[in-house]
């Protein structure tokens, strides 16, 4: 007979507890009229990852349980839900199985508590794998997640415990087991593709037994989670199932050729040595994929944003559009005295390719009313005053036009510019979401060019690409009046935010000293802003948010004497 | 001869390790002309706590070495400083003894991950306490924060290990010690200091010899620290430092009589079985200490602020007036259409009565001019629309005058707004500090009453003390026509942010399930605009922010079933 394992690639939501049930029921009795002997789900499943704060509610915690305990599904499943606290101790991060009856199989023992995680704030770290034995005909080594991560060595420090060499060792001492299989909730990151595989491949060498990770796919809040769920055999051979997609990947775990997936895409095959590659448009997806999940999530359906004309505006809009359809869209060009005279034209084009709404608000009349109010108060002061009002007319534009129709309002900014504090907060900052938020400059316009590959008509034209970029807030204004090329920024801000290299680090990497000073500088002092940032899809190795967190006092201290 | 060990209750700047050095010499060396033998500093005082991120880069870490083994003081010093990596693992949060030779004492054992902390994410935890021996002529056992709280029980989990029961096993082995020292960072939060009494009167009676906690002392970010230096005797009797303010106290641990305080203030002498007492003023002193200390550190001279005739931006004014002097602080009543007519009175009664700079700028010109070019998107959507446009239009205003002085606007609501959604992003939730977000609406009236007591003459009228609450965004609108009375809101709110009740715990207090629910339902809806709040001084039990986040995608899912 087969042994035949179902992968649960799911995309739940954060604290719908019935509906995540649901999904996880249906997805292993589609898997089940495939011939699947037991379906394994995501870590957490029952309560979506990242439930935060949430699992400080111990009724939260419970209402989990329940909810994992009454799905029926025609094979048995292993669940990952939050399980409730032993004695005065955190809750744990676990797995129940259920074949009609529950029990409990695992609780995970590796935190991580770096970066996006948090985990040791809110579980408990357990001492030991699990085993589901004869369960639907197989036995099974369990982990969660991190767990298996250790072994491979991808852990930015040590833990103690290694659970892969755990299992490996019950199997050396003649307990058999027919797999490992991890479930996992591991977000995206541009990088983090060959690294999972990796860590798959190296459980799988070790354990001398297929292994297999059940991986979330979707977005909850600022993590993305690319799906990707996939089997490792000893020898290398990795199959995988399509990113950004929710279904089931079968896998024989006898041969690797019958695969099956369950949902739209297709199927991977990697055979040993070889690394896996992206789709060139995962970046964009994976944009799309955190809007898209963000709206659905939060009941939002339709989204509007200013469209200046700039690369930034045009993208978001193409993110929008792509996200929640075009008929949902509205761009709004609010030109004003400053604007040039390409700016509502390029704004229009691509409005018009895409499809959306479009909407022309001149912001002449209500500034010049504005600034004639505040005269006084302008005429001396520091003279960015007055090229902010313009950016937060702006942003009450597009949230009166959100309020009014239940539309979610979107930033429009980059992580270049957030970075430096070249946005203003309440203007160009304003809204629910920052889709590009996590992106850089350059990495801007490699999405507007796949899009305008992809599309057609191609939405953004040639000015919006090629002019100069510019916050269009003073006369003849660019943003290298200020700011260093955005090549050279680029790199010198991931070179310290996602790679933690230092000052000194980056100069020797043939940087101008003064250059990166600045840089730095600017990044510390900013920080202001970027505790009050929308949410942005976390797309890097290393994202402001959770992931970034500087003091504010420090604003003028650290940093001064680079 | 004497044996006075001096507690240097300091008030560092996150990240100014210079600024952070020079304040322990400077106030060792007091201690040492009143005939102090050594001095203990804080936890973390080189690098001001808490620094969060600046601790993953290594460059920092050895930058706070470097500062504490350069301090030179005329007496030897326990010094608070993260210390370097060992191997793979976390730095670690530890202590330094300097006496012109610096050698590493001990590093952290319990590191709170819970509420406002996150030390796991930062540091590795060691395994035992530490011990200076022969340091300035005397035995110490030393612990730093976190390692006293397990002992008395007062830590929101249990740690494996106890550091007091550790110490206290070492002396009934025979380790002669003359004291143990504790060098703190233990935020204020309203119940927190009988608690951190009983803590140190619990390792006292353990120890069987003095415990003496120095702690710091004023505000970094969102975090307010009371200082309350102290020291306990094994038979319960209390000698501690004044609250929010800097200083050294000395302590002679053979005779509480002789404490001594250097500072401003007075020392509180507190008798075994007694409880410690706050002053009436201690939620006052709170609220401005972490605007002032804010202010301070941010190089920020300059507020700015909405006065509306109302409640909440009269306490706002009272606060940013104590905080950086009247001189520096302006009001601006911003009336429109809605605003009735005690409103401009009432605003500039409390004006006048602070000294305080006060401008009128009506938007209602500005707020028809809106409404004309918005008409059509008003006319047909949901009302709120037009209502934030009014709060949008004097974010804008207070915001120019924070831009073009080099001013930073506050804004002016309070907790129980903020949890419930009643208050507009990027209107009066615009500022970079909430000196009220962590007040409920009654502990607003309680500080207004206050500083009503406080100055003369009073500065918030009887009006502003009476008058229903009200947005003043529609004609006749109140709080109430949303929201349930203040008393019952703020008693749910506390009931279930503060202590963790779950629903049908609150309505078995007797308020009503549909209260209830609703105020539950709104606090989980609104938590994306907590995510964009400005950050407020905690004083509460639990507050929004590092302490409390909720998943943004539950917005509609959890809670829909109560």
């Amino acid at each position: 007979m087969a042994r035949i394992i179902a992968l649960l690639q799911a995309d739940p939501t954060v604290g719908d507890l019935e509906a995540n049930a649901t999904l996880i029921a249906t997805l292993g009795d589609a898997a089940a009229t495939k011939g699947a002997n037991l379906a394994v789900s995501t870590e957490l499943v029952v309560s979506g990852y990242p439930p935060r704060d949430l699992l400080l509610q111990s009724e939260f915690i419970d209402a989990c349980v329940k909810a994992a305990e009454n799905i029926t599904c025609s094979i048995p499943l292993l669940i990952g839900t939050p399980l409730p606290a032993k004695g005065r101790n955190l809750p744990g991060n676990g797995v129940l199985s259920n074949n009609g009856e529950v029990r409990e199989v695992v609780r995970k023992q590796l935190l991580p508590t770096y970066d996006v995680f948090d985990e040791a704030r809110y579980f408990a770290a357990d001492a030991r794998p699990g085993i589901a034995r004869t369960f639907g005909g197989l036995n099974l080594g369990v982990t969660v997640c991190e767990d298996a991560w250790q072994h491979a060595g991808h852990t930015p420090i040590d833990y103690d415990a290694d659970p892969i060499e755990q299992i490996a060792e019950w199997v050396r001492q003649g307990v058999e087991l027919d797999a490992t299989v991890n479930l996992s909730a591991s977000p995206f990151h541009v990088e983090k593709l060959s690294t999972r595989v990796e860590v798959a491949r190296c459980a799988a060498k070790t354990l001398q037994h297929p292994f297999l990770l059940a991986n979330q796919v979707g977005a909850n809040d600022d993590l993305l989670f690319d799906g990707r769920s996939l089997a490792a055999w000893p020898d290398g051979r990795i199959v995988m199932a399509p990113a950004w997609q929710e279904g089931a990947l079968l896998i024989d775990i006898d041969d690797y050729s019958r695969a099956q997936w369950l949902g739209k895409g297709e199927i991977s095959h990697i055979s040993p040595g070889d690394d896996p590659i992206s789709a060139d448009d995962d970046l964009l997806q994976a944009v799309v994929s955190g809007l898209s999940g963000y709206c659905a999530k939060a009941g939002l359906k339709k989204i509007v944003l200013g469209l200046s004309g700039g690369i930034d505006s045009a993208v978001a809009a193409c993110v929008a559009s792509a996200a929640v359809g075009p008929e949902n869209v509205t761009g709004i060009a609010m030109p004003s005295k400053h604007s040039s005279d390409h700016s509502l034209a390029d704004a229009q084009a691509t409005a018009a390719a895409l499809g959306i709404e479009f909407l022309t608000i001149s912001i002449e009349d209500l500034h010049e009313n504005a600034t004639t109010l505040l005269a006084d108060l302008l005429a001396s002061g520091d003279k960015v005053a007055g090229e902010n009002i313009q950016a937060r007319l702006r942003g009450l534009i597009v949230m009166a036009h959100a309020n009014a129709n239940h539309a979610m309002a979107i930033a429009t900014g980059n992580k270049s510019e957030l970075a430096q504090g070249y946005c203003t907060l309440y203007g160009d900052m304003a809204g629910g979401y920052a889709p590009l938020g996590d992106l850089y400059k350059m990495e801007v316009y490699d999405l507007a060019k796949q899009f305008n590959q992809r599309m057609n008509p191609p939405p953004i034209n040639h000015s919006t690409m090629t002019k100069p970029p510019s916050a269009e807030l003073a006369p003849d204004q660019r943003d290298d009046d200020k700011l260093p090329p955005y090549p050279i920024l680029d790199e010198i801000l991931r070179l310290h935010i996602e790679y933690r290299l230092e000052a000194s680090e980056i100069v020797a990497k043939g940087f101008d000293a003064n250059v990166v000073a600045d840089v730095l500088v600017r990044l510390a002092q900013n920080e202001h802003k970027r505790w009050q940032m929308p949410p942005a899809p976390r797309v890097s190795r290393r994202a402001f948010g959770q992931g970034w967190r500087q003091p504010l006092a420090a604003k003028h201290a650290w940093r001064r004497s680079i």
